[in-house]
């Protein structure tokens, strides 16, 4: 095999076929000092650095990169070097933190929380994720990801998607306002485009029963954030995206009668590391084997 | 059919058998004046002045709690009255209530709340539940129903009961040392008996990893209190009951580092009334059909 891998992890290179030449480069310790044999780069996760090292890479045919955005490298990256992304590597953590985010409001935990803090025990009956209706909005594989959590929780999980897919059970966009009033729960996972861009505004809220319960692990500004503040805990939100975002520390969301905030955290936890490493070890053995890359958003030469 | 039922909701008298005479008494308007002839009385859920009518009651044959415990009643209830309780009505709730502590703790929902509350907008990577083995201390109906809720998101379950059920998959207490060492996580689901006061303390939860997380549902007094303190955080909790319950308001649990605490609420969900409500169609149906009641925690007369 011609050429030079470098990869972000021991593991990666431990896993590798004999034939391939690895090196392991994690964006934190020095790159190694000739680069000029590399022709694939697996790009250290949340290292922004490490993205110029491309420019020492004369001989590079593929960067697959760590994160599902891959705008920023667009600029730098060569005409003819394939290009992958990180697609599904977060959804198990993202689908884990839309159902905690679910539970924390049905089970009040951020307000026992508010008591411990005062040293205050005052129970009362709460509401409950089981018997609730879940709509999910932008099903894909992190809406499998979490349909697959939520079910054992004795809930109904609907799900719709820009476009209705009939054999799967996916309702598509056109069903929207007649889906949310019959939704006791609705969980936005979309990206943000053009068409979803306040996709849940003042007349979407309007149409939810009285205390359902938004979460949004998409992107903020698919929710209409003024439209929500406006519903005056009326409707319910957990958020893991918020427009703006961050809010400024006077923006009145943060203080939003039954609107729980967490910083975009969704996609960020302990579940990505092995999954991605996995997914580097699976990458690594197609281009030992000269098979085609999987997650490619970006052709190559050829 | 002889004698007359006393029901807590509407639903129970409509779905009885056109056979039973059935009347609704939901513990908060007046009894019906004349109780002389109720032969099958379902006490309405936490209102401890319902059970005095049992005296009002000379033909009563059989009484239904809508709670577990059934101590309180066993004194002023007359001999040869059949009880029955409320086991498994409860589970859902519970069960639902362990994944939210267990994904709450993991994922740091705490801390956003307090963010939340300062503001401050400042994400990190937690842990995730994904990945984690889940060591379940007191393996029977809950127990079960946590691990249903558990399973897709990636963890590996253990169960652990008083008595091992190799043939269930599930390990005796003499194992509990050897898996303690083991979990990532450990969910506690027993009863509070001579046997399992202190069943988690100084010992059990120094063979805990660093950074374990240990999840109290079942009774307060099943984890030694002082010891779980003296960890210092280095092993974390998320309690629904504790020993003192309540902590007095100078207690160092509440704000032991890493503790988390919700004021025994595991049970007390909307999840509980349409199981409760189901449960007593189902009674009364075996009632009507002269059918052996389920529940029984203590038999009648004949």
């Amino acid at each position: 095999m011609d050429g030079r891998v470098l990869v972000p992890w021991e593991q990666n290179r431990d896993n590798a076929a004999a034939a391939l030449r690895v090196d392991v480069y994690d964006g934190d310790s020095e790159p190694p000092a000739d680069l000029s044999d590399v022709t694939f780069y697996v790009v250290p996760y949340a290292r922004r650095q490490a993205v110029g090292l491309l420019e020492r890479m004369p001989r590079l045919r593929a960067v697959q990169l760590l994160t599902a955005g891959y705008e920023h490298v667009l600029d730098v990256l060569p005409e003819g070097v394939e290009l992958c992304n990180a697609r599904g590597l977060h959804d198990a953590s993202t689908a884990e933190h839309a159902v905690a985010l679910t539970l924390a409001a049905q089970r009040e935990l951020p307000r026992w929380a508010d008591d411990q803090r005062r040293h205050v025990w005052r129970p009362h009956f709460t509401r409950s994720l089981a018997d609730s209706r879940v709509l999910i909005v932008g099903y894909g594989s992190i809406g499998a990801a979490i349909e697959a959590r939520l079910r054992p929780f004795e809930t109904e999980v609907v799900r719709l998607a820009r476009r209705a897919r009939p054999d799967s059970g996916v309702h598509g966009i056109e069903e929207l306002h007649r889906l949310l009033g019959a939704a006791d729960i609705v969980v936005v996972v979309t990206p943000h485009t053009p068409e979803t861009e306040g996709l849940i505004g003042a007349e979407e809220l309007a149409l939810l029963r009285d205390d359902a319960l938004v979460v949004n692990v998409g992107r903020g500004p698919v929710i209409d954030t003024a439209a929500l503040i406006a519903e005056k805990g009326r409707v319910r939100a957990a958020l893991d995206v918020t427009d703006p975002e961050p809010p400024p520390a006077d923006h009145p969301l943060w203080e939003a009668p039954g609107v729980y905030l967490t910083p975009h955290v969704a996609g960020g936890s302990a579940a990505f590391y092995p999954r991605a490493r996995r997914f580097v070890d699976e990458q690594l053995r197609r281009w030992a084997a000269g098979e085609p890359l999987r997650n490619r958003v970006r052709p190559g030469a050829g």
